[in-house]
C-alpha cells in the first residue's frame, strides 16, 4: 500500500514516529547508532528526567501508552525557590488539580516506546551509524557494527538522529536550506541530591525544585526512587563559571556553599559527582525546510533542538509525531506532499517554542526571586479563574494545552503587557482594580480571537 | 621569524591576504582547488565585475598595487535608474569629485593579486583541493590533483575557501560556534549588453544603471570592452520569477519587453545567453568565533558572506587582510592572539554590512523609484555639504569612508529617521526648514561623537 519508511535514530522522537506509523500500517524500520539501551546500562551525564505534560501526554494517549508510562510518573505541582538563605517560596502551575507536569525517567520512556515499537511490528536495528545522505543518488550512507560503509538505495527516510543530526549536516549543504546554530554561553552538569537515610524524598517530591541566582541556577526534579536528579546551569567563563571552578573541590564546596547551602547540605557526593559527570552545552538549532522531496525529513532536536527551560524537548518532539502521522493520513500516499505540509505547517511554531524556551531560562534563573513577577504569576491564575473562556496562563497554553506554539508567544506577550500594567505600583492581588481588569479583558478577548483564528 | 602560513583559496582575500602577509616577512604559501586562472578560460556565470571603494583601494594602496588596478577601471559616478517607459533619472553617489565608485573584472584583479603574490614569494599550488581540518589532529585535510588525499601536518591555516567553505564546514561541527545561513528568496542571471555597432558604449559609462521594479530588479555595471555586464535579480518563484519564465524563449521576451524594454533593445542575444548562463543563488553567512586557537582563521566570504547589494564583498573581504595584516604585527609572532583578536574586533562590523547589504536590496530594487527616497538622498548629500565635520552619507560612510561598518549602520538608521523628519510633507529642497535642520545637526553630532568613540 505504502513505502517502508526508514526512521533513523531511536531515540524519543524516532521511536514514537515508529510506533505511530506502524499503528497506522506503515512497514517501519529503525536504525539505532547505539546498541540496544535496553540491554545496556546507560551512559552518564545526559538528562536523566524529563517534564513530560500536555502535547507529550496526548500523544503518548493516542499510541495507547500513556497509563503505561503515567506508572513511573511523579507529579510536579509547582515550582518551589530556594533562597539562599533556605527560604522556600512555591507557586502552583496551573489553576486546577490536573495541571501538573510529570517527571519521568528518558530511559525508562524509551525502553516503553522500543517495546511498543516492537509489538506494532518495528524492526529495530541497532548499531547502525548514519553518515548521512546523498540526496542526488538518494542514497542513505550507513556503517554498520563493524565499521562497514554500506548504502541503503532510495529509502524513504525520517531523520529523528538528534541535535548532531549527520542528516540534517547533508541537508544544509543543499541550496537555500536556512540554517542557524546558537550556543548558550552557560553549559550545565548533572547532580544528585539521593534518598535520605529514612529512604524517602529529603526535599517536597510534588514541586520542580529551583534554586535562582541571577545568571545562573540549580534545579532539581523528584525520581521514583526518592532520589532527586539536579542540574546546575552556570556560564562556561567569567566571574562564577565552569572555568572559574576550575574542578577544583575546594572551589566548587565553596561556591556551593555560598549559593546552595541547603542543597548542598543533601548531597553527600557533591565533589565526586561533579568531577564524574560531562559539562553538557545547551543549543538551539533552527533550519528550514525540514525536508529534501519525498525522501527525507527530519524531526524532533534534529530540525528544532532547543534549550531545556520550558521542558518542552520531548513535549514538542512528540507533538511532531501526532502531526506527522496526520499529515500521513491527510496527503499519503504522496509523501512528497506529506512531508512538504508537515514541514511547512510545523516551522512557525518549532520557532516559537525555541523563543519562550530561551525567554524562560531568564525567567527560571532571575525573575521567579522576584516579588514583582510572583505578583503577576498571581494575577495571571487570578485572571484565568474569573475569565475561563477567555485567559489561559502563557505557561498553561504551553504545558497543559496543545494550543500552537506561535500563537501561545503571540499572546503571552500580550498577556505580560497586560500583566506588567495591571500590577504597576502594586504589590498585593487585594489592590487590583477589576474595572480596569474587565477592560483588558475585552481588548484580549479580541486579540486571543484573531490568534486562535490565523 | 614567525611560523609559515597556510592559506587556502587564491579567491580575492586569500591572494591579497597572501600579498599581505608575504611582504610583511612571513613565509607563505597558497593553495587553490581550481587551476590556475591565468592560463585557463573562465568559468561562465560568475559575477564578472564588482564595484571597488574605499576600503578595497586602501588594501590595495597599502600593498602597492591601487594604480596597476585602477589601470583598467571605470569610475561610475552615480546610479542611473532606468524607469519602465525607458525615462532616466541619475543620482551622483557622492558630493566630491573624487567620491566615485570602480567597475573592475574579478578575474584580472585576481591575475594582479597572484602576480604580486608570487613576486612577494609566495608559492601558490593549485589544483589543492581542500577537504576540511581535523583541528584535534591538526590536521589540514587535502586532495591533488589526481584525486589523492593527503594531510599537511600542524598547519597555521587562513581559510579564504569562500562562501562554500569547506574549512569553515569542519569550525561549525565545534562545539559552540555560532552559525548560520540565509538565503534570499532571489536568485541572479547575468546577461550583457555589447558594445555597440560603433564600438563604443551603448549607455552612459560613468552610472552603475539600475532597472528598479520593485520585487525584482537589473543592474548593469560597465566594462573597458564597452559592454555592460548585467545582472537580472528575480524571486526564485511566485507570479514574476525564475520558475514562472521557465526558460521559456517567448516568456523571458515578453518579461524583458514588459519591463526592461529600453535596455532589452541593447541585447541581441538576451536568450541565448539567459538560457546559457547559470542561476545563482545569494546568501548571507554568518558565524563566531572565526578561529580554532592559533590553527585556523577564516576570512572573507568563508567567515562572513553577504549579499551583493552594497557592493561590499570585496571591498570587506580586502578590509580583513588590511585589519589581519595589522593584527599580525600587533599580536604576532603569538598566533592564537592574532586570531582570536582578529576574530573578535572583526565580528560587529562583519555582522553590519551583512545588515546593510540586505537592507540596500529594498532600496535598490524598490525605493530608489520612489520621489520621497530621492529627496532624502539629495537633502544628505546637501547636508554633508552644510555640516561637512559632521554628516556624511550613510552610502558614503560605507563607500567613501573606512569609517567602521558598525558605526555606518548605527548612524545610518539615525540618518533615516532623521531625512524622513525633515523630509515630511516636502517635494524640494526649497522647501527644507533649515532651522530644524540645525537643531537636528546638533543632536546628530553628539550621536556621532558616541559611534565614533565606542
Amino acid at each position: 500500500m505504502t513505502e517502508p519508511l526508514t526512521i533513523v535514530g531511536s531515540g524519543l522522537a524516532g521511536t514514537l514516529a515508529a510506533v505511530y506509523l506502524a499503528q497506522a500500517g506503515h512497514q517501519v524500520s529503525l536504525l539505532e547508532r547505539r546498541g540496544d539501551m535496553r540491554s545496556q546500562t546507560q551512559a552518564a551525564g545526559r538528562s536523566i528526567n524529563l517534564a513530560l505534560s500536555a502535547r507529550g501526554l496526548h500523544a503518548l494517549d493516542e499510541v495507547g501508552l500513556k497509563d503505561k508510562v503515567l506508572e513511573q510518573a511523579l507529579p510536579m505541582r509547582g515550582r518551589m525557590m530556594h533562597a539562599p538563605d533556605g527560604e522556600l517560596t512555591s507557586q502552583p502551575y496551573g489553576l486546577k488539580d490536573d495541571e501538573y507536569i510529570n517527571s519521568i525517567s528518558r530511559s525508562y520512556l524509551n525502553q516503553v516506546l522500543m517495546d511498543a515499537a516492537e509489538k506494532a511490528g518495528v524492526e529495530i536495528r541497532f548499531e547502525q551509524r548514519c553518515l548521512g545522505m546523498d540526496f542526488d543518488k538518494k542514497q542513505l550512507q550507513m556503517q554498520d557494527a563493524q565499521g562497514q560503509d554500506y548504502i541503503i538505495q532510495s529509502p524513504t527516510v525520517i531523520g529523528a538522529d538528534g541535535v548532531g543530526s549527520a542528516l540534517r549536516r547533508s541537508l544544509i549543504q543543499r541550496l537555500r536550506v536556512n540554517y542557524s546554530q546558537n550556543y548558550l554561553d552557560h553549559g550545565y552538569k548533572e547532580l544528585t541530591i539521593p534518598a535520605g537515610a529514612n529512604l524517602q524524598f529529603q526535599m517536597d517530591p510534588e514541586s520542580l525544585h529551583i534554586w535562582p541566582r541571577g545568571h545562573f541556577m540549580l534545579i532539581a526534579l523528584p525520581n521514583p526512587d526518592k532520589s532527586f536528579t539536579c542540574t546546575l546551569f552556570l556560564p562556561f567563563e567569567g566571574q562564577e563559571s565552569f572555568q572559574s571552578l576550575d574542578n577544583s573541590p575546594a572551589a566548587i564546596q565553596a561556591f556551593f556553599e555560598r549559593y546552595f547551602a541547603d542543597a548542598l547540605a543533601l548531597m553527600p557526593d557533591l565533589i565526586e559527582t561533579y568531577l564524574a559527570n560531562p559539562t553538557g552545552v545547551l543549543s538551539t538549532i533552527r533550519c528550514a525546510p525540514w525536508h529534501v522531496d519525498g525522501q527525507m525529513l527530519l524531526i524532533g532536536d534534529a530540525s528544532h533542538a532547543i534549550v531545556p527551560f520550558f521542558g518542552q524537548g520531548m513535549n514538542s518532539a512528540f507533538e511532531d509525531c501526532t502531526l506527522l502521522a496526520k499529515a500521513f493520513q491527510t496527503y499519503g500516499p504522496n509523501i512528497s506532499e506529506v512531508f512538504s505540509q508537515f514541514s511547512s505547517q510545523r516551522l512557525a511554531d518549532a520557532n516559537a517554542i525555541a523563543n519562550l524556551a530561551l525567554d524562560n531560562f531568564i525567567e527560571m534563573r532571575d525573575r521567579v526571586a522576584d516579588s514583582d513577577f510572583l505578583l503577576r504569576k498571581k494575577l495571571s491564575l487570578e485572571l484565568e479563574s474569573r475569565y475561563p473562556e477567555i485567559f489561559i496562563p502563557k505557561y498553561s497554553m504551553v504545558s497543559f494545552h496543545r494550543i500552537p506554539y506561535a500563537q501561545a508567544e503571540a499572546l503571552g506577550q500580550a498577556q505580560q503587557e497586560l500583566l506588567k500594567r495591571l500590577t504597576a505600583g502594586r504589590d498585593d492581588l487585594a489592590q487590583i482594580d477589576w474595572q480596569a481588569v474587565a477592560q483588558e479583558m475585552q481588548a484580549y478577548a479580541q486579540l486571543a480571537e484573531i490568534n486562535s483564528a490565523a
